[in-house]
């Protein structure tokens, strides 16, 4: 114990052991550390951890084995990547300084209102990677069965925007549009911003990547061209096309989002607060003004009744008129798949066939996308009420939006065909009957389990929309796979479930 | 890709990497193995494992270094206990079914009621381990705020209850204490154990150890004798002594509580509901039917206000009834420490000094055990009303407590005489005046620094009570430790602390 004495200085030296904890901040110390042992560390003590002069939060995990080494520390790889650390690098530690926050937290719990200052405080505290598992946990539930009012939700929504990067537009318009989700195949993103910027809209457009879904919007864009653009890039690409589809991780904008999110799927709570605030927030960081909200309705659709549409709707007008956005909602039918293809590249394929007005190109997607463009037109005042829909239709189809696209590809960084995977199989109607319902959720299952959206080209084509006659034998729908054993893991997800589609 | 197909066992073989992460049971793979590419496991999925035939729930970290080679898994070190396991064992993995008792939790956040079956579902899950941190925050933060009622902490509590060990006895009266806590110093339980059963009352008590305090009872006792019991060994006890004062984790009684104890401090949330059921669940489970509860009430106390130990009163009044306990709430001065010692030892000391009559005995702490004594002898029916205290004093005076006290000692395992640390550091008032006021949390963590509770004989010998009038270089308090380093990382911490005591 004496050697305490000897050791005043709280440092060890860092080796790195390549353990993903995901975004929770860990750090590996052996148990007999003199760090330790000094400072009273124990097992999932929070600690203040340094590294050239970069300080984090970090959860202890103490260590009995041989793994590391006397004087040695460790740190899980989100806060190595975090900390730029290297091999050898001193790491200091001390005692974590109390979370005043979390007081304004145990308010919300006890029925108080979340006002702005607390907001602000919450979310800083959050954003500097404060807050654990169980914190970010209790702020989650203390703001879930509608208990935040429409100020609770603003004051929330602006102090998202004020920890983040904001982007500022020379243009008094900035058009944007958002789908609240859970539709497979819904990839009407890139043919509306298109549509909107060959009618001239200024719309630099960020999209997420998957994150439980067979692909999101960046995926799907990343076959055709890069979207892992810095924020310069972006500037020059809006310069040159006045559009962009870009990945919106790279540019940070509301980067407490995607911790809230994390913490929201893990309890499988769709809180009503906390989705507007995540929507909201990255609009007004990227800087839109004039923003349509689509929100697909359906049974296993991600809002599953129209009421529960229509209160979303109000809380959106009220929390985005506070925050100076133009705003429309639109109700959409969620109740199956839109187009054809369900995985990155198989739904790029659906977009380029209706941006090249191919005789093939799905109809639902043309017209749900340019039922979107047009008001977006219309929201924007470059149409007249009742006449976007119609405008956005003739821009597709003089081929002004296919111009449009492969531009914004263009000065991306190139543009690429998609292809399809090289297995493939087919699945049979096994009676005949009429389409009767879809299992959504199944079918993006089976489309993950097919490989998307790490393996672009995995995924369903998908051949059997609501109330289509179909005979035995006629094909419901075809995978793709880019190896027979991910093929044969998901006929074998298929074959044991029996109602991803229903025929009677 | 293809080696996916070869190796359609979802197993592993073990090695061990020694990695502590408290209750939280964790599960190392590396990143490319084929049971993450096949079953889509990815960081912070939660995964079934089953390592010969015992089965467990756990969270994966993936990992991307050489720590673990092809086919090798790990597991941390709770769960690698949990499962007996030995290096070289095979690891199973499969998909986790859905919790089906988080829905209940969603409920409970959206206003809904907790009844018995839903208090059931999830304390029955919590118990198998299948809730991560995430879902034991919202649980927490669900029933925090004063929303759960009387009904809803009585079927929490009867569901903690029937998840663990239930003790059974053959005295129909089977006497209890339990104190709040917060008070250092205040160990009251060896003497009011040794009066009771000295006064022919069944009184097997069950105690905790420290989390964050400088001792618990069972720290203490432990100086004493041995506290950590087998079930078989508390009964052969009882049977000779009617008595015992043993440590109650090795019993497993209302198992669920440690888990919500541990999310709670992590949120510094005193959720009443949870606190109430806390303690009745183990009173129940330890087969008690006459209980008292000791609320001290103090500003650096755990109950700041008497407004809130009434609150708590008739809470444990109302659940305790409901669940067949006869109860007697009393409340306490909770503004300084009990008796001298701070740390098991010291404690220990004085819980000696006054069972054997010693002149210098601490008066505070010898009346304040035989008012509690009285109390359960009332409650007992072994003592008239308003004459239990007198005949508990009695008790002490004649002897009679300490040479219970030595047999239940003894019946436990030996006697041991309590000693002094090595390194000592005297205290001194820096003016003349009177003590004013006492800060207990500050106290504590002085004590904590020079060691205890892990060294039983370190801690604090007060010296300084309030309304004391003392001299510029009186003795305040001696610091006691194991280390001179100890000693000097204490002294260090009262030097800056500046309001530890102050005198008026």
């Amino acid at each position: 114990m004496i050697t305490k004495i000897n050791n005043l200085t709280n440092s060890l030296t860092l080796k790195r052991l390549g353990i993903d904890t995901l975004q929770e901040f860990v750090v590996y110390m052996r148990a007999e550390c003199h760090v330790c042992i000094s400072e009273g560390f124990k097992t999932q003590t929070r600690i203040n951890i340094s590294v050239k002069n970069k300080t984090a939060i970090a959860t202890l995990n103490v260590i009995y084995g041989e793994i590391l080494h006397h004087g040695e520390a460790s740190l899980s790889e989100s806060v190595w990547k975090y900390m730029n650390a290297e091999e050898g690098d001193e790491i200091i530690f001390s005692h974590l300084q109390p979370i005043h926050s979390l007081s304004d937290v145990r308010a919300k719990m006890y029925g108080g209102i979340l006002d702005y200052k607390a907001a602000e405080r919450i979310i800083s505290d959050i954003a500097e990677g404060k807050y654990s598992n169980i914190h970010l946990a209790a702020f989650v539930t203390a703001c879930a069965g509608e208990r935040l009012n429409v100020n609770e939700i603003t004051a929330l929504t602006t102090s998202m925007v004020n920890v983040g990067s904001k982007l500022n537009w020379d243009s008094s318009v900035v058009a944007d549009k958002h789908c609240v989700g859970g539709l497979p195949g819904n990839r009407t993103t890139p043919i509306v911003v298109a549509i909107a910027a060959a009618a001239g809209l200024t719309i630099p457009k960020t999209s997420s990547k998957a994150i439980t879904s067979p692909a999101g919007t960046a995926d799907t864009m990343a076959v055709f061209t890069e979207v892992d653009l810095s924020l310069a890039k972006i500037k020059e690409v809006i310069e040159k096309e006045q559009a962009c589809i870009a990945w919106g991780g790279g540019v940070k904008l509301s980067p407490v989002d995607d911790v809230l999110i994390r913490i929201g799927k893990a309890l499988d709570v769709d809180s009503e607060g906390q989705m507007i605030a995540s929507v909201l927030s990255k609009k007004v960081a990227a800087g839109s003004t004039h923003v349509i909200i689509d929100i697909p309705v359906g049974a296993t659709a991600k809002v599953r009744t129209l009421e529960k549409a229509l209160k979303l709707k109000y809380y959106f007008y009220s929390v985005g008129n506070s925050l100076g956005l133009k705003l429309k909602v639109v109700i959409t039918d969620g109740n199956q798949p839109v187009g054809r293809g369900v995985g990155p590249a198989l739904e790029a394929m659906d977009v380029l066939s209706v941006l090249r007005n191919e005789p093939q190109a799905p109809k639902d997607l043309l017209q749900r996308a340019c039922f979107i463009a047009g008001a977006l037109l219309e929201l924007c005042g470059n149409a007249q009420a009742g006449k976007g829909e119609q405008i956005a239709m003739e821009i597709v189809k003089t081929g002004k939006a296919w111009n449009k696209f492969y531009s914004i590809c263009m000065a991306q960084g190139g543009f690429r065909e998609p292809k399809y995977a090289p297995f493939s199989h087919v699945i049979l109607a096994e009676c005949d009957g009429v389409v009767s319902e879809i299992d959504n959720r199944k079918l993006a299952m089976a489309a993950k389990l097919c490989g998307a959206p790490d393996d672009k080209s995995a995924g369903i084509l998908f051949n059997a929309p609501l109330e289509k006659t179909v005979n035995k034998g006629d094909t419901l729908f075809t995978i793709y796979a880019d190896s027979k054993g991910e093929l044969n893991y998901a006929i074998e997800y298929i074959k044991n479930e029996s109602k991803i589609i229903t025929i009677k």
